[in-house]
């Protein structure tokens, strides 16, 4: 799978990609922007610019024409995303060779701009939105606030526990999300009242997004399960936890979730992380084997992701004095109990189709230690403690104003450092 | 609301309609329809044929312009019920117009197709699906498998309880669903095992599709509420009750469900329905009253439905024997607790988007004695009482070659019923 398209010697000639943290050549994320009076069409992020490929077409057509064909007039990737990954290997090296070798560069300009001018949007329309809840620090953390003597469920170590989520309300980086209003309990009352969730929290998670089809009534085997990944994002799954601790007996989370989830803009190809594969982590002892339809060697030898994520956050206050967001964790992608691949094929083996457009949230990442926690609930053991900020203000949970910052990057010895860019929002009132 | 469009003494031209159980000239439901070598179009059915809708735009146009613009080439009713329900008024009543009136009846035989000859489509592309759990029987009686003391949890009475569904495994009546397989837990055992479902089971549902569109951070105040209900129709929430028990704690229901639902293709709508609204039946002593923002008197005194709905079955033997399928159930809309306006004000409260394609689901809508069960798990007692078929055969649950019918009619005194069709798909074995 490493092929010279991962080679960190290798330069481009865009001012600046080189050093950039997120977007070196090595990475070539796709997106989709707009500028200023025009439509949405596909990008891929190179340094502080973005490229337009229908721009570069004619130059690209003749490597990688299935990807071309996908690409031109589209305002969303999920063409390109329902062809093979082969089509898109072809477009990542296709446009590696552009932007490497200077012989392109006057050719390409015109489709460069700078990504300050870009304006960019959901990159793919989702079909259907399914949530993991595969970081096990998270549920045994979140476990123990609501079952001190039994955190994890039995089924925990056995079912890559999941749930459909909202597809309509995910949203990209950048833009706001209104503090919920709905039922709320308090804990000495029997009655519940209706009014703006106090608990409102993030949650860090990456999202994979699907590529090619399988239709109803066909799984997917776990060995051909981790080629159906065509690409990953940051995703936080915004959740107010007290409308969450009132309504989600017996069917699982619903308006707790609902009013919004935001994604990172660029999606990072499976191409580009192939160096990134690792080693899932060892099971503890005692816990038990995966069953045979999620047990497959190369997926425990290679599946996991050498992804760290950081979670900020900026107050108004904060904003006001022109001060950086805190971080308040940083957890990683090895903290997740199943890998992605685990998730595709339990998510299939009932015959469940999965296409293009389909976006798998992976559940909180946290960290086994508090300061890669990656929730508020967690961080403030259940809003019993608060979190002091550099601006003097405190936290247990989300206040108006709030803005959350999530970044990732791609990290291993030997091989550039890729980044998954932002995913940001603020908290705005209650209507 | 009631106008002449629902006068029973209203004869249609086409022959048959004034006769026919469910389609007389009165329901005038929507669907998408193909005929051999044809695409997909709309229609509506009069009797035993589909009238062609595209094929009498031109006769249409004048009264009901709107409407038209959105069905002309359309595959799907998404961008008709995407409009205010005025221009689905319109078009009832331009529609009935031309089926009662003679002078009409040359111009339109040719739009006028047998419905043998058509072969029925999913109504609409579906955006989101969302299920409830509104009724109260149905949820008491699993409840009490569960936990005898306590069967119904303490939110039930307060929220509409609700969670997200699998939108792209829901196909229309008259296929095949494929057995499921997945993880197993056996009451005796600690360990699962991966096995085909044994616990298979339908879901007697009504399907609520949504029309007209409120944006993310809009809810629908509840005297609107029940105008964004489009239309109706029967749906069968197939359920692998072995798969759900072991892995529902602690997010709910996702592969004993989502591998497939079942929706009748025709949609008879807001229009039609409406002589056919009651007063949601009073709540029993003690149950509190709703809450604010799901309280309408309005919605009280005429916010139910008078839908009753039949399940019945048919084996392979039966098939073979040509025998009818046999009654199972017979329940109504009225054994919900809480009615369609409710569960869009509920489900919109945080503000979660609803649109054109949404699909709400009622929840299982049992009634309070056996004979009105609608699901087996419930009739056979969560599988420890069998059923007998007349044709001598026994379920506790579904096996292979059975097929499962629902069927519904809105009747009222003084009013023609009208009828929803049929549900209807037969057991496939696993693969």
């Amino acid at each position: 799978m490493i092929d010279h398209t991962h080679d960190a010697a290798v330069s481009s000639w865009v001012a600046g990609a080189d050093d950039h943290a997120d977007f070196p050549v090595q990475n070539l994320p796709l997106g989709v922007f707009s500028t200023s009076g025009s439509a949405p069409r596909i990008g891929t992020a190179i340094g502080d610019h973005v490229l337009d490929l229908s721009g570069v077409a004619e130059l690209l057509r003749g490597k990688a024409a299935a990807a071309v064909a996908a690409i031109e007039g589209a305002q969303t990737l999920n063409a390109l995303f329902a062809l093979e990954h082969v089509a898109r290997r072809d477009l990542r090296r296709a446009v590696f060779a552009l932007l490497t070798n200077e012989v392109h560069a006057a050719h390409c300009q015109a489709a460069l701009v700078p990504a300050a001018q870009c304006t960019m949007h959901l990159p793919l329309a989702v079909r259907d939105y399914t949530d993991f809840y595969a970081g096990i620090h998270h549920a045994r953390n979140v476990g123990s606030l609501l079952r001190p003597d039994n955190p994890l469920l039995p089924n925990y170590r056995y079912i890559p526990v999941g749930y459909h989520g909202r597809a309509s309300s995910i949203r990209v980086s950048g833009g706001e999300v209104r503090r919920p209003s709905g039922q709320l309990r308090a804990p000495d009352s029997e009655v519940p009242v209706v009014g703006q969730s106090r608990r409102l929290d993030y949650e860090v998670e990456l999202g994979f997004w699907i590529g090619g089809r399988s239709d109803l009534g066909e799984p997917v085997p776990i060995d051909r399960a981790g080629s159906r990944i065509a690409g990953l994002c940051l995703l936080n799954d915004w959740s107010a936890r007290d409308i969450q601790a009132w309504e989600y007996q017996p069917l699982g989370p619903f308006l707790a979730k609902n009013f919004g989830t935001t994604v990172s803009p660029w999606v990072v190809t499976a191409e580009a992380l192939a160096p990134f594969r690792v080693a899932q982590p060892e099971r503890p002892d005692g816990d038990p084997a995966p069953l045979p339809y999620l047990d497959d060697e190369r997926d425990q030898q290679e599946g996991a992701l050498a992804v760290r994520i950081d979670v900020s956050l900026r107050t108004q206050s904060m904003r006001n004095a022109v001060m950086e967001p805190m971080r308040l964790g940083r957890t990683a992608a090895t903290n997740l109990y199943w890998t992605p691949a685990q998730m595709v094929a339990h998510h299939t083996v009932n015959g469940c189709d999965l296409a293009a457009g389909d976006l798998l949230g992976s559940g909180t990442i946290s960290g086994a230690e508090s300061d890669a926690y990656g929730s508020l609930m967690e961080m403030s053991r259940g809003g019993t403690q608060s979190i002091t900020l550099p601006s003097g203000e405190t936290r247990t949970f989300l206040e108006d104003g709030d803005e959350v910052v999530l970044s990732g990057t791609a990290t291993k010895e030997g091989f550039r450092s890729i980044g998954l860019g932002e995913c940001r929002a603020t908290i705005a009132p209650a209507r």
